[in-house]
């Protein structure tokens, strides 16, 4: 077998290396252990139709932050579903933000409250990008990229093929556990199991736009939010597909940088040369912001971050490394911070553009100097840095590449008093990072559940994406230890969100396991 | 009166200082000593309402050079104009080229044949950027950037306001001058004005794409394009709103790059800091180009440019500058090149950022790591330089930054192959720049003309634009000089394009006078 040989089934198939496939052996067979998920497996089997139909119905329904009518037809339905399975369910709402969901089940005796917490609300989207319509549901045989093929979801036969893909904007971030954790739910009444501790299910509605509401909607009820541990059921598991426990997240904060040129676009012939580019003054400052290898060369950026104890290193060492796999997986020749592995870099803070616009891009170019550029950014935090410091540090960065920087669309008079001019605005303020010491009782508890359910398990100090953890925690008063279901591949906040069929089911197990701890 | 009054009044008034002031008195004190000026001045005064009709017809038909089926549409329109005017017209074609309307005058004993050119397409546009829709010809009774009001044209009263404009795409670049010709030839006509040379129209319906097939049209037709003399008028007068003569123009060449990361966008946390970003790749990639000076930085991008001779250097100092009243009015705290003034610096190449796209801009943007990123860039030739050379020449600056180049969309294979991978399109090939020599006893002629009909002129060796004179002079052997009409506010290539009518009724009187030259 050839190099190139190799590189495309690499490719083709799973993200496997043989060490990796012992290790999921090893999982699969220590499995079953725990009664709830081998109920939840058992209840699965038997009733994959409904379950398929009742998701479809939720994915169903738009769920952009913004669309206030679509989020409140989000949380009516959760709402349904929760209270049909014996839940006292409430909407809590606050001025100007969208409800959140809480479904609680109280435990006679229950000397503790376990929260379960994932969000409704799905990240922003362009419909033309998607294969099929992102709020019309659509089975596939098999990933795009591999040249899925649609299934019509009435001529689907079961038992489902565990690795065809469900489309839909939020399929895996962040109704999959939704659903997981009402069907397991059902599979826990069907086998007589009972909970141990009160429960209580919690569902954002805002959690793609950054949060904004959550930190005042849990200080005005913190008694409707009390947990001893809340459970964060969101993103990806590891990209080996081993069971994932991450003790923290990487915090998150955006800003918008916009440079300006002049009033109006100019001809680029009879201009080019004498007005400031806008375009080019923001690729300048861009580049001033971070090196060729990918650190952040704006001052202080790395200043306070939280070192690693001893136990996460070690987590770190023995987690497997899906670097190589993932680069053949996403076409890569490189990696930005080679040598460095994608699990120690994402313990490290980034600052990542999302996306840029000038002008009229493509065959609607036209030769132009343009009036302004925009650059959006996301900045991932770790431990120990605050976003509030972190944004002054870039601006402060920023005004030292000679720009007079303000927070709004600058006026004549301000654009002519200098001579270079950037807005930049933090819209969405984000969080900060949270991390959970793995050695507490409640940490060591949550991972033998998880493995009596799914076998061995990685588990990361800290996960890259982002989760509201920071208000949870310091507002309530409690800890958060995050348990994701969707596959690695599921496309989340791009187009073509997917969840692995296989994911739901092993995602539905995993809450049944978590609901009786 | 305090500093920000001054600003503001400068803003608002017309681009004016004293001195310029002086020269347009002159320029009016002298001008009508062309009868054929007089002629059309007299003609327009009393038909306004039929000349802006006329120009409302040719406007309403949509002129993108990809558009076939509509610009045949134009090019009849124009056919039909020139015809009823007395002039033998001829569509020319070439398979898949847009026609070149050629509409001739002959003079009985004449000796030598003078060419006027323009093209009739426009360039690239999204209707959505446009206050009015840019193939509905809208009059406003002021600029709309001073809030100028829509004037509807049934009822709009004549004589017009000189100081309206008249908006729609191509209402300057480059309808403008084939209606005053037409007007021109109305005018002539009524005044019993004969031709002394013979007049040859061409009208060109593909310079907004690059003059792709017009090197080969005129290849292929030399007997029908041959003249003594091309006059090009295309592109705007001097910022004073003086006349403007070039004697050359830049060239130009468009290349597209596009930078390449994940195969899929990926969500920033999960892969920030360890998926390469093809956005900031891009970024440092065009910062390396270029100095925050202006001074492109590409190795022998300067090479083999020609010098000025003594009474272009001449001519360029003795023009007005009307930088600052050019900043005021754009909005500019600096220039790019400062203290070097706007036309000493179209004198020289330029290299032009003229769009940037990465991922969904504005409150699409979402939290990942683009797939890719693009960037649209012109280069502004001067003489000397050639355009194939030039390009080479970025490729291989692109190169030592540690890419490999392709140009096509590259596949797997060589995405892994290499760390950095860009693709580089040169589709809009464009021409090089060309420059006559002001002391050419034609050159001269044609000044002694132009400032018999519209007093003292502001004369170029090279103007900022660029049109395919390279073409017209290599296939024919013969001369080219540039006689634009339109207001240099005019919003070329991009939206809000408009003509001030002033200008209009000033590019009929020029035309009549260099039709009888």
């Amino acid at each position: 077998m050839n190099r190139r040989t190799r590189a495309v089934r690499s490719i083709v198939g799973p993200v496997l290396r043989p060490g990796v496939l012992l290790l999921l052996i090893a999982a699969l067979a220590s499995a079953q252990t725990n009664p709830a998920s081998a109920a939840a497996r058992q209840w699965r089997q038997v009733h994959e139709r409904e379950i398929l139909a009742e998701f479809v119905d939720l994915l169903a329904i738009p769920n952009l932050a913004r669309d206030s009518a679509n989020i409140r037809r989000n949380a009516q339905a959760i709402s349904t579903m929760f209270t049909k399975r014996g839940a006292v369910v409430q909407l809590v709402e606050e001025p100007g933000a969208n409800p959140v969901v809480v479904a609680d089940l109280k435990t006679p005796g229950a000397t503790r409250t376990i929260a379960l917490y994932a969000h409704y609300d799905g990240q922003p989207l362009d419909p033309a990008e998607w294969a099929s319509p992102p709020f019309t549901p659509t089975l596939r045989d098999k990933p795009i990229e591999k040249d899925g093929q649609v299934v019509p979801l009435a001529s689907a036969k079961f038992p489902l093929d565990p690795e065809m893909r469900l489309y839909a904007r939020s399929a895996s971030d962040d109704k999959a556990p939704i659903l997981a954790m009402a069907v397991a739910l059902d599979a826990l009444k069907a086998a007589g199991l009972r909970t141990r501790s009160n429960i209580r299910f919690v569902f954002e509605g805002e959690e793609e736009a950054g949060s904004v509401n959550l930190g005042r909607i849990l200080a005005a009820h913190k008694e409707i939010f009390a947990a001893d541990l809340w459970l964060i059921c969101d993103g990806p598991v590891a990209q080996t597909r081993q069971q994932l426990i991450a003790f923290g997240a990487r915090g998150v904060t955006t800003i918008s940088v916009t440079t300006y040129g002049p009033r109006r676009e100019l001809h680029s012939g009879h201009y080019g040369n004498w007005a400031p580019n806008p375009a080019m003054m923001l690729v300048r400052l861009l580049t001033s912001m971070k090196d060729d290898s990918g650190r952040v060369l704006v001052p202080g950026f790395y200043e306070g971050i939280a070192p690693l104890s001893a136990t996460e290193k070690r987590a770190i060492a023995e987690a497997p490394v899906p670097d190589r796999e993932l680069m053949l997986e996403l076409w890569l020749g490189r990696t930005e911070s080679s040598p460095a592995k994608l699990l120690d870099l994402i313990q490290q803070p980034s600052l990542n553009i999302r996306s840029l616009a000038s002008s009229r891009p493509g065959a609607l170019a036209s030769n132009v100097i343009p009036a302004t550029a925009n650059a959006s950014i996301d900045i991932r935090l770790v431990k120990g840095m605050d976003r509030v410091k972190t944004v002054e540090r870039v601006i402060e960065h920023i005004r030292t590449q000679g720009y007079f920087v303000t927070d709004h669309e600058p006026p004549a008079a301000e654009r002519m008093a200098h001579p270079k001019v950037v807005s930049v605005i933090n819209s969405e303020a984000g969080y900060n990072a949270v991390r959970t010491s793995m050695d507490l009782p409640i940490s060591q508890e949550v991972i033998r559940v998880v493995e009596s359910a799914r076998g061995i398990t990685a588990k990361w100090p800290t996960m890259g994406g982002s989760v509201p953890l920071e208000m949870i925690e310091e507002t309530l008063g409690t800890r958060t230890i995050t348990i994701p279901i969707a596959n690695h591949d599921n496309s989340q906040h791009t187009s073509n969100e997917n969840i692995r069929i296989q994911n739901l089911w092993d995602g539905i197990e995993l809450m049944a396991a978590l609901i009786i701890m």
